[in-house]
């Protein structure tokens, strides 16, 4: 058994520790997303929150939406369009029944964050993603990114929020 | 002109500054909540994301729950009981659809945060707080305290999660 370990550990170290690296908070990592080249900003579960959003149906998620310091100061003085070097991620969790919570309210009302399911990004770059309003997009699973076919289907989806620089979400005081 | 704002900035600086001071997001202010004596912590609403909620029912409330860095620390390092100087907010807004998503999901599936509602605050003491396993709570709307008798049941409503440090919010990774 210890010679195995033993083996087990040498493995590790040949790979660059990543067995033995307690994961960064938000599986910052590499790769990159495709069309747009976005990778996971390091560091991002540690920014301020913007908002909370649900959404039923297929999705049926809980989400965050945090804000890098650009992001929040363009929210909090209500600045738009959003300058260069905003980051906005989306982070998206199952949206859970708690029967813990429930049996304290006396009721069945009460819902919570499950499982991660994916974290989506917003980076504004006006020179390097001029076609897509100055947006850079990407979507990550435990930290790999979507395909090029859903990373086409970005931008489309945000244009009817070009009024707001085609954010969504609102910021929640 | 000059004279003008030198008096003012001299007037300023007599008064502490209050009047050139951009508000601290969150209405921090310096009343105390009854029972507990908890203010509100200064720029609570920069805290870090822990995670998400909804209540239904009569609360019909959506809510995030945010931690200062020793809660957030505390969190991710899986330590209990929570180390005192652990302040822990629970923000709550209105649970409101939002018809501008919904026409781009093309159905009714997507809330969004609405106005607040209010703020609740854990703050761990053990020294101070020896009766309520070390906790100090407080519910502030508007920035204003809630009663003696609200503030009477945060207790026990707490009880059941003794197992957690009578903490009901698990961190969303």
């Amino acid at each position: 058994m210890k010679r195995i370990a033993f083996l087990l550990i040498a493995v590790a170290a040949v790979v660059g520790l990543v067995a033995f690296t307690p994961p960064a908070p938000g599986h910052a990592d590499g790769e990159a997303a495709p069309i747009f080249g976005v990778t996971i900003p390091p560091g991002y579960r540690d920014w301020r929150l913007i908002s909370v959003a649900h959404e039923a149906g297929d999705l049926n998620d809980f989400r965050a939406i945090l804000g890098n310091d650009v992001a929040i100061k363009a929210y909090r003085e209500e600045k738009l369009p959003f300058p260069d070097g905003t980051s906005i991620v989306r982070l998206a969790w199952s949206y859970v029944a708690s029967e813990e919570n429930n049996k304290v309210f006396g009721r069945a009302q009460s819902f919570v964050a499950g499982p991660p399911i994916n974290v989506q990004f917003m980076v504004k770059d006006s020179s390097k993603y001029p076609t897509t309003g100055g947006w850079g997009f990407a979507q990550f699973k435990e930290g790999k990114p979507a395909d090029e076919a859903l990373h086409k289907t970005c931008f489309p989806c945000h244009e009817p929020a070009k009024a707001r620089d085609f954010v969504f979400t609102r910021y929640a005081p």
